[in-house]
């Protein structure tokens, strides 16, 4: 549990970027790794979106619409990957990329 | 504040991370910048390992004790500096650094 | 020097992430470092920011013009602060930038 | 073609960490996923470690022999799986760890 106040969208993008890794972990441990190949991908990508857009907001960065922005439709995009599967870290997963893609939608607004 | 339940080191490295990223960007726009210059190096520098030390948390890594064994020396390498000036993200960020090398510390033993 | 054949855009934004971080670490040593805090700030985002549109790139991500579009502003941005400057590391750091930028205008149009 | 001139060390990181990430996506779209599961988790870490390992040496940091002596050995290690494996880019990725691995110790040691 992270016990300092960020701004909601920073928490939601750590949030988003820590699960997004561990799904892809988890995936890549999977029975049925032939299904998991697009959700692994898209895990990865979206991990790594979230982390640079923490960072953007952290330095208050003149480019933080267009990132956020970004960032929202890469996260929804791996949402619709993770909701196909019925893993709990998929599930788990699709529903941090959907939390974090609506504060990001905030800020891009 | 996140939500989701993940290992103390990992939320601690997490919090590091962020809190240190946000103590380079303030010490940025401190008007004593001069007396600031090593503190901005060794955040950086801390924010960097504590990421990786997440990721590799995350991965299982057989490397892990090695990894927190080093993100520990640098998060109290930071603190050190953090804990000579008196600005609050600095305080804070000694905080963090302490918290976080005495997680890592637990695991690299 | 990089010996493996890598496309034109992921060499001129591996290229422009060393230069950035080496610029930045070069601003924080030098005597007027009051005239440097902005040149530190955006070369630290343009780092970041390239680094991230290397990994886009290599993963065939589908928001990669976006993400090239995006990087190319940010390398400019940070070029303009760059060429205010006679530091050696900031003229090296613009030039890295203005070509970084070049190649992403490529892939995103 | 990355053409300004960093450390060998530098250079051998920064070229490692793009032939694992090119490794890594090559390995999830091969037909024997399930052989390549480990290869893919390796090439990410060692992707990760290798970049991080640049940004330390561009802040010339105290800790520099510590993380080069880490970063040799997940190299060695992501080497070792890739060397099992017949495809170009295992075999490409096993060469740029092992050349990456050498550098690291001539700065541990």
């Amino acid at each position: 549990m992270i016990n300092t106040k960020f701004s909601e969208c920073i928490s939601a993008c750590t949030n988003c970027s820590l699960i997004c890794t561990e799904c892809a972990t988890s995936c890549l441990k999977e029975k049925d790794l032939e299904m998991m190949r697009e959700c692994i991908q898209r895990c990865l990508e979206c991990a790594d979106i979230c982390q640079l857009c923490v960072r953007m907001q952290q330095h208050n960065s003149p480019f933080l619409k267009e990132i956020c922005e970004l960032c929202a439709k890469i996260c929804e995009y791996c949402a619709e990957e993770c909701e196909k599967h019925s893993h709990d870290h998929c599930k788990k997963c699709a529903e941090a990329c959907r939390q974090c893609a609506e504060e990001c939608r905030k800020i891009a607004m």
